[in-house]
């Protein structure tokens, strides 16, 4: 019996895997520090209240799960901050108790999320399997180290583990301040859009519990198979709106450290998970406007 | 002022540097989690009973003691085990909690204890600048995962930083199954040697105290200049004792994932942090002779 537990499952990801999970008919399990969240209440999930910062209780949540399967989604992602935010390193050690924990406890697959801030820079696509790792922010490093210990840590215990490297995404219930909803947002009001200059996309819920019920083993990008620069991303919004000239490049400065374009590969998605992307661009773009257009108090 | 925490200060290498430190005139604290140890009472040394894999009580020495300065030396290093020890995990967990610790209480300067293990094998001495990493052991992941968030953490928010590389090592004070006292005291029984291949050798206190207390930053080999393979070393004990021919060379396999042969360079040991062994070879194994002779029954 497969029993998957999601660590950040309020979160933009962990919320969309979640129902996918739940979709596929496995026994599934959210844990989110807040008490209380919108949406929360999901058929077939039964939802548990834990900070994994805190000791104890990532012990007490193993101990009463017992999940044959952890989609390990939390993390600190404070927007603007979470980059060089000291708490990557608190996330790096909560995250090997929970591994441990999670063996221990029986747990058969570990399924890690990793993020394209650990290539190096580089402006060809970024590959799994020979593509150079060296993250630059605390962020990207601590993400890395982490990956490092797990796939060590598999190796040497026999645990089943996958790490899915996401690229930048876009969906409902971002948080306001990222890309999307940002430019949604000001088209929305009719003002004007600064932007800064490059990143990539990609609604990433159904491909991580996919992966997660996978075999494949070790990094997997998640990813669109083409890379959608912001410019053209913010654009296209502009257009969707009806208001592309409210969309102005290059009026904002990219932001320091922030990596600007990391295009992916996708043929280990592709052809071993076995995952297509289910919607087309424009289509996740107006789902993205009409939300936020939804949620705007007009 | 100075005030150095010493992690592990009972451990082999924790306890030479300690002694050293309080040598150099510095407030040194030591914690170990035995309640007592052999040779606990040097003079200028305070000791702490904590155990850093216990929730709350890194919290509680690090806010009694404020150091300035840590050493942190304490890790999983049990005989024969720890090179694909799970503990690994939860000793990379600790050291992140350490450090965080360390940093919020206002310390300066932080020096943990790496490999040589964190290097990808190669016949070329391993250079801190440019030879590769690509530790195999899970004990070598762990250590080099720890180095990456550490170098990341204290590039983000100032805290001085270094990372002391060690070799294989030999002095008084070595577990008994090590290789050192395995072959003195099977020589001072007039038992013969069994011997796997290859190693290399340094007596390293007096080398982590003085990095502890210089400028320099990052990545430090601890090593002597001149490799020394265990061939020769486990000769050269068994002519001290006078008994050569009871060292057998290839009577012992290797161990499994154990790295064979790493020799260092170490400019940046002599040139950057000015350190010179002060004994030679011999008069440390004469020195390892005679310290295990003193504690054999006879």
């Amino acid at each position: 019996v497969t029993t998957a537990l999601v660590t950040g499952a309020t979160g933009f990801v962990g919320r969309q895997a979640l129902c996918r999970l739940a979709e596929a008919g496995v026994e599934v399990h959210g844990v989110t520090r807040r008490s209380s969240a919108p949406g929360l209440h999901a058929p077939g999930v039964e939802w548990h209240q834990a900070d994994l910062l805190q000791p104890g209780q990532a012990e007490r949540l193993i101990g009463r799960i017992r999940p044959s399967h952890l989609l390990h989604a939390a993390w600190c992602v404070e927007h603007g901050r979470f980059w060089n935010d000291p708490a990557n390193i608190d996330w790096l050690a909560a995250s090997c108790r929970l591994l441990r924990l999670f063996a221990e406890a029986g747990g058969r697959r570990f399924l890690g999320v990793g993020t394209c801030a650990e290539y190096a820079p580089q402006d060809a696509p970024c590959d799994e399997r020979d593509s150079p790792l060296a993250p630059v922010s605390l962020y990207g490093v601590a993400k890395h180290a982490f990956h490092l210990a797990l796939a060590a840590f598999a190796g040497t215990t026999g645990l089943s583990h996958a790490w899915a490297r996401l690229f930048f995404l876009v969906g409902p219930h971002e948080k306001s301040q990222r890309l999307v909803p940002d430019v949604a947002l000001h088209l929305l009001r009719g003002e004007a859009v600064p932007c800064s200059s490059g990143r990539q996309v990609r609604d990433a819920g159904a491909a991580l519990a996919r992966l997660l019920l996978s075999p494949v083993e070790g990094a997997v990008n998640i990813a669109r198979g083409n890379a959608v620069p912001i410019s053209m991303l913010a654009c296209r919004l502009g257009e969707i709106a009806g208001q592309p000239q409210l969309v102005r490049l290059g009026a904002r400065p990219n932001r320091p450290g922030e990596p600007l374009v990391q295009a992916a590969r996708v043929d280990r998605l592709r052809d071993e998970v076995g995952f297509a992307p289910r919607y087309e661009l424009d289509e996740m773009l107006a789902d993205a406007l009409d939300w936020w257009r939804a949620q705007s108090p007009e």
